[in-house]
């Protein structure tokens, strides 16, 4: 087997090379994809160097599987290449997400999509995969028609550019020196900012549309979610308040059940789940469950996960890891 | 016209000094109550020290308003004291707001109700002020039925403590040192915590339920609310999502005009205001008006506005004015 990355110097390409050492994943080989920039240098693999390479047609012959971590027109650009070579490529941008012969999975919710690929598979949205990890348990006692929710967004979630963001603002404000803000719109820094990518006509942004249009794919149901996406001084790790409801009224017990059972959650009903205490680990922490005080037979919940980790990268490799098992 | 100040050195008690400052309001006396650990001290009024006493029966005698920002106990303990001696007590703790005499208030939204009082006027929680400045020009279109919230809290809303956790936190992770958590149940420095107050039997903390609560007598109506309480790394001045739906559908445009309108409110339709931009100032800022996606004829919104100020401090000192207009 013959993997490559697309992207590997960002903060998700470099997860990417931790996941699969982490889950002892050994390729025959990894080809490690960059800019120009970073051509010549290396990253380390196992204690290997693996030297980063430009990406050229020849250079994706021969790979088997093809993990990305690239903007959206990159991915565009090589995706075709990608499946003409061969390969299966793993597509963490939101190029391909809603196209039909596409599946875009989380693979305890619905990893079998994943076998219906055309040679992309896409990886959802960062928030839409910790969301639907907490949802799908309950989604599985009735089909969820309703949800609203809104999110706790780390600043990694903008790459390794919104980590730096916020560390430089936070020792500006310290040093009285004037801020700059580069990568958010404003003020990131003992701040929150409801904006996060850009406006659509019916005034949700791009990033809260991909709440009700991925999850409906994932779910494989037609529920209506309104959701309102908030960045929030925070390293690492996405949380997300969810308020739903299903066709049938739901008892506390049955969710609590529910999510006990459920794959990759970590639940305790009495818990109160922080995005510290979920950073740079895979599984996805759900709390506050409680009825929902508008919709009738409704619940309320909190959830988080490290949106690097399984909120992208963890996720891309667990759909390698679902592909290699089938 | 004498006033006096319960509970001055407090974040909120020093604000009420300076907004009387601000206001121009120049009672002919103003006497000052904190703890035995501040008495002899004093902190100035137009420039002029005013002694910090430790409060007694004899020294409420005279004054005809009282500000409350103390605890609950203490306002249960001096409420009643204060009445007696003729004074009228504005309250900014919990602990008469949903007394059937005790009128609670925000002056822009139901000012006419401090005028029913008994010698006590509750000011309310503070989310829930500035969540009622922005639903109440939408009540007035057509009465709110249902509405889900969640709350972006800054670490003032717990007092000055509250703001010295946040920066000793940072500090401390800068230098490397242990973390403590004395103010909050866990870290805030870089993290975000669903939990404020202390938890119901139904699962929601005593903060959640203040937004239903007090916002149905506020409002006088009878709305349902979800609510997610959830504290921010952020200094002052809280933020609210809501999505709401009222009897009647509602227009973006009739929404849009009924906030341009309303007193107190910084209203742009295209605006996505944030908790640093509204900090130390006394109007609520709206923003990122929609359609809701999941309440037919609904709306979603987000609101931001400095709690310590708008959300306690100048909503008492308005309530004031009200009755010395009136």
């Amino acid at each position: 087997m013959r993997i490559g990355i697309l992207g590997a110097t960002g903060a998700v390409g470099r997860q990417m090379i931790t996941s699969l050492e982490e889950r002892q994943i050994v390729p025959e080989e990894l080809r490690l994809f960059a800019s120009e920039r970073s051509a010549g240098k290396e990253l380390n693999f196992f204690e290997k160097g693996i030297p980063l390479e430009v990406i050229t047609k020849d250079r994706l012959l021969g790979l088997d599987y093809v993990l990305g971590a690239v903007s959206n027109p990159l991915a565009k650009e090589w995706g075709p290449v990608i499946q003409e070579a061969g390969g299966v490529f793993i597509d963490n941008s939101s190029a391909y997400r809603l196209d039909e012969d596409v599946p875009l999975v989380v693979p305890e919710v619905n990893g079998e999509d994943a076998l219906n690929h055309h040679g992309i598979i896409a990886n959802p949205n960062c928030s839409t995969i910790i969301t639907m990890m907490a949802v799908s348990p309950i989604q599985k006692i009735s089909p969820i028609k309703k949800m609203i929710t809104s999110t706790y967004q780390a600043v990694s979630g903008a790459g390794i550019g919104g980590l730096n963001e916020l560390t430089n603002q936070v020792n500006d404000i310290r040093e009285g020196k004037e801020l700059t803000s580069e990568i958010f719109p404003k003020q990131i820094a003992y701040n929150c900012i409801p904006l996060i990518g850009s406006l659509n006509e019916n005034g949700y942004t791009t990033e809260e549309m991909k709440m009700q249009n991925e999850g409906r794919k994932i779910l494989h149901n037609h529920m209506d979610v309104s959701c309102t996406c908030v960045r929030v001084p925070v390293y690492r790790s996405h949380a997300i308040c969810v308020s739903l409801q299903c066709e049938k009224e739901l008892g506390i017990e049955e969710v609590n059940e529910a999510l006990d059972k459920a794959p990759g959650i970590l639940h305790d009903s009495d818990h109160f789940p922080t995005p510290l205490e979920t950073s740079n680990q895979d599984l996805v922490a759900v709390g506050r469950i409680r009825k929902d005080l508008v919709f009738d037979g409704g619940i309320s919940l909190w959830c988080c996960g490290d949106q690097i980790r399984k909120g992208a990268a963890t996720n891309a490799i667990q759909i390698l890891e679902y592909l290699l098992a089938h």
